[in-house]
């Protein structure tokens, strides 16, 4: 099924986020204005943003307050592209120059630091307090998390339970502020909230499971950045663990760590990757997220944002982008 | 007066504050400890959460919120200045290495936003939506300010209007935050507000233009950091201004400006600046802002805090550091 044909249920106030998102560029200082534009209009998926909405569509449904929330969950989300962009001094994001490139790191970190600020100003009209501070636990465990992989970049000794918990960190936390958010919004019993913090949270770490395969297998139109990113910041994702536990002796993944041949070994260990059952386990133990998201879903209203959250648990491990 | 003798009416509870900053440097993960605390324990003059306190003084002084709020307002600044040394590559603050130049870019960067979220969380639980979104559009306010200075470095078409709007963003908006927060959390009428909001407003406008003129006149003892700095960045503050309008031809700053002998040049401005009387210009600028910062005062009811906004207004001006 269709990204679009999923968002079916909300794809109306989509469109009105898309609009908000507009709105936040439009301020008096020229320069300010272009780097927002350039930098809210990146074609993104709008997942995290239709997961709040959807996650509305249970109890009482309220616009007023779940179109800024959506709105604010995606610009946190693209301040912090902004700011990675920054720190690993990415050229491309998206098949588009980063802010990083054309405006250079200073600007970067101060029009990240502008959009937090302005999600958590959007998230304020909300009125509503606990969204307000699960807003500000989601930026800092983001940051946390971000630090956490940035602290055990090059490192080799890394278990299974860190590279999953770093990902929950900077990854699902999101995925749960949309969900959570979107619940709270709507006035949802805290049985259902619980259900839908879980879907988000389960969702997130299959969505950053499968972003790091894609980084192995997509291609660089397909991803819309240079395939193998995560092996040369030094980022040790699932398929490289398991390549180390394949191949322990003699590995590429060692050899770029230790900054020998990048170029060469960057390219042999995305071909013994593709070339191995590696690809297979980890789709594998992203769909046992998946499923795991699921798994609870039942016990809300039935309607149809249940079904396109069904749906979009399947798209997320099968997407290509 | 001392610093220390003007805080007497808050004296006790700002070193509650310094307890909260320690506990939030109590984290789990040894590495982001470090980090924290090396940010967090970095020897300011605390007149941020004092004017916080000092504000909640004139009706119900709440101490539940007024201490999160105080302290949240010394995290947000010195997230600011986290970012700010990363961007302009600044080695040493008050005579500390920086936390870019300890552990580089990428961690200050990311310390930052870290300590953004966490001053967002404190805000939230003062369970004040008003500050909170006071807080988020201080946020963001700071950060257009830091972009303007960014997009107008190495320019010397400004004005002196431009001038006043940059430190209005990039200064004065924290000090609001500090006072308007306090005054909201202990429920001052808006007529009081308004008059602690325009304290903060024009002391922290005066604290900027004292700390331009620092950076001519001071020491790098009394600073903690290079005498020059603004030349360097490229930033053209008042003292900058004046001397180039005193001698529009031959002119260091222009040439600095243009990557002329930088360090001569720097030097030699200095030199002129503290041979003329710019610097005497520029504090009696900054004293007038003291004087409107004060001037509504009287409105407030009396209370020795009142008298310590009084002093603390007139050691602004003072101030060698």
């Amino acid at each position: 099924m269709q990204l679009s044909t999923i968002y079916t249920p909300v794809q109306e106030d989509l469109v009105k986020v898309e609009k908000e998102l507009e709105l936040v560029s439009k301020v008096d200082f020229s320069w300010l204005a272009e780097l927002l534009s350039h930098s809210l209009s990146n074609g993104g998926k709008g997942i995290r943003p239709a997961l709040t909405l959807l996650s509305g569509k249970f109890y009482h449904y309220n616009l007023n307050t779940l179109l800024p929330m959506a709105t604010a969950v995606e610009v946190l989300h693209i301040a912090t592209l902004v700011h990675d962009d920054a720190i690993d001094k990415s050229a491309v994001r998206r098949g588009k120059p980063t802010v990083y490139k054309v405006w250079g790191e200073d600007k970067a970190v101060l029009l990240g630091d502008y959009l937090f600020a302005k999600a958590g100003e959007l998230t304020a009209t909300t009125q509503n307090l606990r969204a307000v501070k699960l807003f500000a636990q989601t930026l800092r465990t983001i940051s946390t998390g971000e630090l956490a992989q940035s602290f055990s970049a090059f490192t080799l000794e890394q278990t299974y339970e860190q590279y999953i918990q770093r990902n929950s960190y900077k990854t699902a936390a999101l995925f749960t502020l949309a969900t959570e958010s979107g619940s709270v919004l709507s006035e949802a019993p805290e049985a259902s909230i619980k259900i839908l913090n879980e879907y988000g949270y389960n969702l997130g770490i299959a969505f950053q499971i499968v972003d790091d395969i894609l980084d192995f297998v997509g291609t660089e139109e397909e991803l819309g950045k240079p395939t193998g990113s995560d092996l040369v910041q030094g980022t040790l994702t699932l398929p490289a663990m398991l390549l180390l536990e394949c191949f322990p002796e003699d590995n590429p993944v060692k050899k770029i760590f230790q900054n020998e041949d990048k170029d060469k070994n960057v390219k042999l260990a995305i071909e013994m990757v593709r070339n191995s059952p590696i690809v297979e386990e980890c789709y594998r133990i992203a769909s046992d997220y998946c499923t795991k998201a699921c798994c609870n879903l039942n016990l809300l209203p039935d309607n149809d944002s249940r079904q396109a959250m069904i749906e979009l648990a399947k798209y997320v491990v099968r997407r290509k982008r």
